[in-house]
């Protein structure tokens, strides 16, 4: 069987620990399409925090308490970024992290895609699941705030890490998703997949960007295989990250059957055939979609891959 | 009164710490020409040896037992970039210079010259005296040696850092040199000087790819200010470093008379008006050139100021 996951953020690479055990359980191939609009060049450094997650989470290596980074991170080049009086100085570069920020950089400027740069990271991580950018083509997400009295937009990075989420906010942007190819791999990934799931993951800056490539939601919205989403809310609330900030500013209520009527059914134009919600989210209302309500907290990797069973089983695949 | 001095190296950092004692005391202005042709991009990262010994050790900031690089340094980023198995891994890449070299490359790749880069890290380490690249323009030293029984041109740190000069060497190419300009400032402060230093830094290595610059060697050389060497060699040995090894490589004794002839006298196309030299080569013959034996040994900055009270006697601008 093979399984495509969409998938970024913390969450996402948690979901994939599941996904890769359930998926060595039965014998299955996984390959994890991983948004890559987080991503930043700060101080001459190309940032892929999604993709960084998944390598460092699947490879053991990723900090447990704070969930993102390394484990065991040190912070002298950032203390030292300070002292230099250089901007931004509000982003968390640890210092092993600044080690793979320069192989990545330098086999990027060395002409290398972003896919084959991961593909060669990994060789180090050996995540156990095949792991491609959404798109080798430059996206970012950016946000339409009010800061200092001024409508601007402003990298999402700078709105999640530096202001918390905490300014007006009026809108997201995906720059350069409408011309965004999908990454090497992707298309075929998605034309050969038994299943394709979509992590819960926060919908308006995890999934969404990868979405926002044409031919990539196309692949998934018009291909042959299911598609089954897993609710990335529980009890009206975000497991973890600022998904209810996120979707206030699109105006989409903070509950499991909102996200799933937000990403839809397939038969509408939208993505899904299956929606795993939380057993209390078990009223939650998708209409045209398959749902179903098991034990949605991913407690860890064993409760996670019993999620990952649910969604291949309400997807007809398992 | 304005000090110009040629240097490069860890000893010729050393000899500014002296330059710039005696020029408070007797409040002189001093601008250090530095040797580029040490520099090296590694990892994406622009690295400026020689410049960074000048700011760390005038900043305070040099590690006094390892002679380069910074006190308290960590390797983190080393050790992560050994990990990922990218090479060079023989390069001493510390954590704290890492910053450096991210300030450094970003600033060089937004298109500001190595001089206003130099300018802006040294708002930082408040050298004391302005220092400047001998170069904006790119020029590296490379060695042709024979490694592994192939004749190549490797840059000077592999030949330097990674074999420790150990290999057969047939010659140094200053990579870049001939069309090389001398950096925003560096003729202004030639032809403004009072008198010209050349610091006690390896001449094959450390000052001739200063001087490999056609307009800079002009300036110096037939320019109004008195030039005064100091001997990096006492007593038939360098003080510090692989000048031996260097010097052996030219066919050039290693001693101190040998390499004031190597400079030579300004009237027959060299350097020189004078060429300071140990007690302990007080004969040491240097036809043309005014010579004078005093202590050279830099064991402190008291010593060290003595020497250049002692080299500005000799140009006769005390």
């Amino acid at each position: 069987m093979r399984i495509v996951v969409l998938t970024g953020g913390i969450g996402g690479a948690r979901f994939l620990l599941g996904v890769r055990a359930h998926a060595r359980a039965i014998g299955a191939d996984v390959t994890a399409v991983v948004n890559v609009g987080d991503d930043v060049r700060m101080h001459g450094l190309q940032i892929c925090p999604d993709l960084d997650s998944v390598m460092y989470t699947l490879g053991g290596a990723a900090d447990p308490e704070r969930g993102w980074g390394r484990v065991g991170e040190t912070w002298v080049v950032k203390e030292e970024l300070a002292k230099y009086g250089v901007e931004p100085s509000w982003f968390g570069l640890g210092d092993k992290d600044t080690a793979t920020h320069l192989v990545r950089t330098t086999m990027l400027n060395a002409g290398y895609p972003l896919s084959a740069v991961t593909a060669a990271l990994c060789e180090r991580w050996q995540p156990g699941i095949t792991v491609l950018p959404a798109s080798d083509d430059r996206l970012e997400t950016h946000v339409v705030v009010d800061v200092d009295g001024e409508r601007k937009a402003i990298h999402f990075q700078e709105w999640w890490v530096r202001y918390r989420g905490e300014l007006p906010t009026h809108r997201f942007v995906f720059r350069g998703a409408e011309s965004a190819k999908p990454a090497a791999g992707v298309l075929d990934a998605i034309a050969a997949a038994d299943v394709v799931l979509i992590a819960p993951s926060n919908p308006v800056v995890s999934i969404a960007p990868i979405l926002a490539v044409p031919p990539l939601r196309e692949a998934v919205a018009n291909g042959p295989a299911p598609v089954v989403g897993v609710s990335p809310i529980i009890g009206g609330a975000p497991v973890r990250g600022m998904a209810d900030r996120c979707l206030a500013t699109l105006e989409v209520e903070v509950s499991a059957g909102a996200v799933g009527r937000m990403y839809g059914p397939r038969a509408e134009g939208g993505l899904l055939d299956g929606w795993l919600v939380d057993e209390s989210d078990a009223g939650a209302e998708v209409p045209g979609v398959r749902t179903r309500a098991v034990p949605l907290w991913m407690r860890d990797e064993v409760a996670t891959a019993r999620m990952v069973e649910d969604a291949l089983e309400l997807g007809g695949v398992s």
